[in-house]
C-alpha cells in the first residue's frame, strides 16, 4: 500500500461527516419513542402529512384499478427508461399544461420517485462549489439536508407570517449574489397551510428575474386550495423566470407510498434549459433509481398492443368528484383545527390555512410554567397525552409548533380535548380556571 | 445583487460540468435509432439484461399476486420509513442470512428503489475529497458515472479474461493506498458472466483486509449460477472484512421495473458499521425517494391486523421449482449463445459463461475490411442487420462486445444468424468461403 494521506481508524470511519440537520422522520420516531405505553389511550399524530390512514382519505378507485391491471397485464415487469416512460412523461407534460398559458413538451417532464428524488434531483442539477440556495423559513427540512450532502450553500429567507406566509421578498433580494443558482417556494405551503395569490407569484418571478435565479416550485401540494384563494402554478411565469416544477401523484391521490413525482422545467423562452443542461439531468437520472414501471404505466392508458396512443389514466380519468371531496374534507379539518387551536391559549395560528395539509402555530411560553422551549412542548405532550405535534425548529421556526389537520375530525377533537388539559396543567395561570 | 463571482451566461448554465461517462442505455438509444427502418425484420436486441419481455423470462404467480393484494388491502398507500419498512428489513436480512455462517439484523438491510440506487448509497456513504474506489474493468458503467457525480475518484482493477475473469489482485494491491475507500466486484459478474469460487473470493477478501478498504459486493445476479461454480455471497467473509451487499429482486425475479433492491452491511463484528456510519446512511436515506411502500410489503406476508408477526412472502414463498426453471432456461440459452459465437470467425468468448445474463466476446478487427473498432461493429451491424450488441468500450473494453443470452432461443438463433451475414459481408478474408 503506497503511503497516502491519513486514514485513521480503520475504514476511515472517523472521517465521516454526516450533516447535522434534524429531519422530520427522526424527530416523530423520538416523540413516539416517548409515549407512555401505560397510557392507555390511542396515539393521534398531527405530526406527518400522510393522511392515507384514514378512511376518509383514500385514493380514487381509478388510480387502484390503473395500477393492478398494468401489474397484471405482464407488459411492464421491465426497465422504463432512466428519465421515465415516454408516455409518463407525455400524461405529466399535458396534465400541467392544462393551466399554462403555454404547451410543456414531454420532454420537459421526468419521473421520479416521489417528490423528495425530485428535490434531490433539482438541487444535484444546480450545486456547484461556492454556489448557494435560497430556502423558505419556515420550509420543509429535506432541502436542507439534500443541500447539505450536495455540498450547496444554504441561505434562509423569511416566510411573514402576518402577511399570510408571504415570501419576504426584500429578504430575497439582500440574500441573493452571483453565487445564488436558485430560489425554492412552497406553495400551497408546506409547513404553512398558505396559498400564494396570482399577484405574489408574480413578484416573485419578477425577483427572480431580476436575480437570475431560478425559482424552484414546490407543489407537492398543487390544487390542494380550499381557501379564498385559487391554486395559480408558478410554472405561468414560465416565460419570465425559469421555473423548475416539482410535484407528485402523492397529496392530490393521497398516494404518498407510491412513490410517483415529476421533475418538470417550465422555460419556454429556453432562458435555463439548453443541450448541456438537458444532458446533465438526463446522465443524473441514469444514477436514480426511479418509480416501478408498473405503476408509471398507471398514469397512462395502455393499449393491449402497446400502441403510441396512450392517453393518460390517473392524470386524466380521475372523477372530478373525488378531488372536490378531498378539498371537502380539507376544509372542514383546517376549519375544524383552526377553530380548536383558539381554545388552547398558549397556540395562536397567525394565519387560516387556505390550503396545503398543515398550519403552524406559535407557543405562547409565558403563559406555561414548565416548558422551556417547542420540542419540551412536544415531548412532554407526547408523554403526557399520547398526541403528536412536531416542533416547529424542525422547519426553521424555533418556539413554533407544526400541525397537521389532515386527519379524520373525530382524532382532531380527541387530540385538541388532550392539548387542553395538558394547557391547563403547565399554566401558570391556573387560578383562572 | 452583491457583488460576488462570476455568473456567466444566465442561470450559470456554462458552468455546469457534467461527467462525460458513456451510459449503456445512452448508446443502446443511440444504436437503436441507427437502425434502417426499411428493414422489415424485427429488431433484436441483445444489449441490454432485461428479459421479462419473453414469455420464457416470467415471474412468479406469487409475487405478481403478492402486490395486488398488498395494494388492494388499501393498507399500504401510505409513506414508508425511508429506510425502508421494518418488517421488509426484516424479510431481507432472513433472506440472506440463509446463506452466511452468521445472521443478519434486520437494521442491516436498507430497501432500495432497485439496485442501481443501492450503488448510489454504497459511492455516497463512502465519497469524501480525495477518497478513491477501485471498480473492476470490464464492469457496469454506472458505477462511474456515480462516482463521477459523487466526486470520488476511480481507480480500475484488470479482471483476467484467461482465468475465467477473476480480480486482478496484484492490480488491486497496486492501485490502492490509503485514500482508498473500497474495491467493488460484481458477482455473478456483469458484464462477463463469471461465477467467483469461495476460494477467490476468500482471496479477495484476504486482499481487502489487508488494504483496509471494504468490499461492495454486487450481487444482482445473485443465485443466478448454471455452470460448475455455485454462487457463494461474499457475505460470508463479512467477518474478516465488511461487506456492502446489494442486490434486488429484479434479476432472480425477473422484474426489473419493479424497482425493490437492498443495501445490506454484512460486517459481524462492527469494524465498519458504526452509530456514525448508520447516522450518515439513515440521513442519506432520507433524501431518495424509495421503492413503493405496497411492494416493499409485497415481499412478506401482512396480515389484516398489521400485526408484527409478518414473515417473507416473495422472498421465501417463491417455489423452488420457479428458480429452477429461470436456471434452466438461463444455461440453455447461454449455451446456445456460446455454441453460435463460435460459428462467427471475427468474435471469439474466452470463457464459457456459468452465470448471470451477459458475455463478453472479443473482435478480432484484423479479420475484418471495413470495421475500425467495436464501436463501428455494433454500429454497422445495427444499420445492416437489426442486431443490437453492446459495444465494449461502454463497459471499459475496447474492441470487446457485451452481449446478453437472456431471450428466448428462437432470436439468438435468429440473431447470430445475421451476425453471420454480417461477418461474411464484412470479412476480408471472402476468398474461404
Amino acid at each position: 500500500m503506497e503511503n497516502g494521506a491519513k486514514k485513521t481508524g480503520g475504514y476511515a470511519n472517523g472521517e465521516i461527516e454526516t450533516p447535522n440537520n434534524i429531519t422530520i422522520k427522526g424527530i416523530l420516531g423520538l416523540l413516539l419513542a416517548n409515549i407512555d405505553c401505560n397510557d392507555k389511550r390511542r396515539v393521534i399524530s398531527l405530526g406527518m402529512g400522510d393522511p392515507s390512514a384514514y378512511t376518509c382519505f383514500r385514493t380514487a378507485d381509478v388510480a387502484e384499478d390503473a395500477v393492478v391491471d398494468a401489474l397484471r397485464s405482464q407488459k411492464f415487469n421491465g426497465y422504463s427508461p432512466t428519465v421515465g416512460l415516454p408516455q409518463t412523461r407525455k400524461a405529466i407534460s399535458e396534465y400541467l399544461s392544462r393551466d399554462l398559458p403555454y404547451k410543456l413538451s414531454p420532454d420537459d417532464a421526468f419521473v421520479t420517485s416521489g417528490c423528495t428524488q425530485a428535490i434531490d434531483v433539482a438541487l444535484s442539477i444546480l450545486a456547484r462549489p461556492g454556489m448557494n440556495i435560497l430556502l423558505p423559513k419556515p420550509g420543509f427540512p429535506i432541502y436542507e439536508l439534500c443541500a447539505a450532502f450536495r455540498n450547496l450553500e444554504v441561505r434562509h429567507y423569511n416566510l411573514l407570517p402576518n402577511s399570510g406566509w408571504e415570501v419576504d421578498l426584500d429578504d430575497v433580494e439582500a440574500l441573493a449574489d452571483h453565487n445564488t443558482v436558485a430560489m425554492a417556494i412552497i406553495n400551497p405551503g408546506n409547513p404553512c397551510g398558505n396559498v400564494y395569490s396570482y399577484q405574489h407569484l408574480k413578484k416573485i418571478a419578477e425577483t427572480a428575474k431580476r436575480m437570475k435565479i431560478v425559482v424552484i416550485a414546490d407543489e407537492v401540494y398543487g390544487h390542494l386550495a380550499f381557501g379564498d384563494t385559487p391554486f395559480v402554478p408558478m410554472g405561468i411565469f414560465g416565460s419570465l423566470v425559469p421555473v423548475l416544477t416539482l410535484g407528485s401523484l402523492s397529496k392530490r391521490w393521497i398516494v404518498p407510498g407510491w412513490r410517483l413525482g415529476w421533475f418538470v422545467i417550465n422555460d419556454p423562452c429556453s432562458t435555463f434549459k439548453n443541450s448541456k443542461v438537458i444532458e446533465r439531468i438526463k446522465k443524473y437520472f441514469d444514477i436514480l433509481g426511479g418509480p416501478a414501471t408498473f405503476i408509471q404505466v398507471s398514469t397512462i392508458i395502455y393499449c393491449a398492443c402497446l400502441t403510441h396512443a396512450a392517453v393518460p389514466r390517473i392524470l386524466q380519468q380521475t372523477d372530478e368528484a373525488f378531488f372536490a371531496d378531498t378539498i371537502n374534507t380539507l376544509k372542514q379539518s383546517s376549519d375544524i383545527c383552526y377553530e380548536k387551536i383558539k381554545e388552547v391559549p398558549c397556540i395562536t395560528c397567525p394565519y387560516k390555512p387556505e390550503g396545503s395539509m398543515a398550519l403552524m402555530v406559535k407557543l405562547n411560553l409565558s403563559l406555561l410554567k414548565d416548558i422551556s422551549d417547542d420540542i419540551d412542548f412536544c415531548f412532554k405532550l407526547a408523554k403526557e397525552e399520547s398526541v403528536i405535534f412536531l416542533p416547529g425548529i424542525t422547519v426553521g421556526m424555533k418556539n413554533w409548533v407544526r400541525i397537521t389537520f389532515a386527519v379524520e375530525a373525530s382524532s382532531l377533537d380527541e387530540a385538541f380535548g388532550r392539548v387542553k388539559s395538558f394547557y391547563l396543567r403547565h399554566s401558570n395561570q391556573q387560578e383562572r380556571y
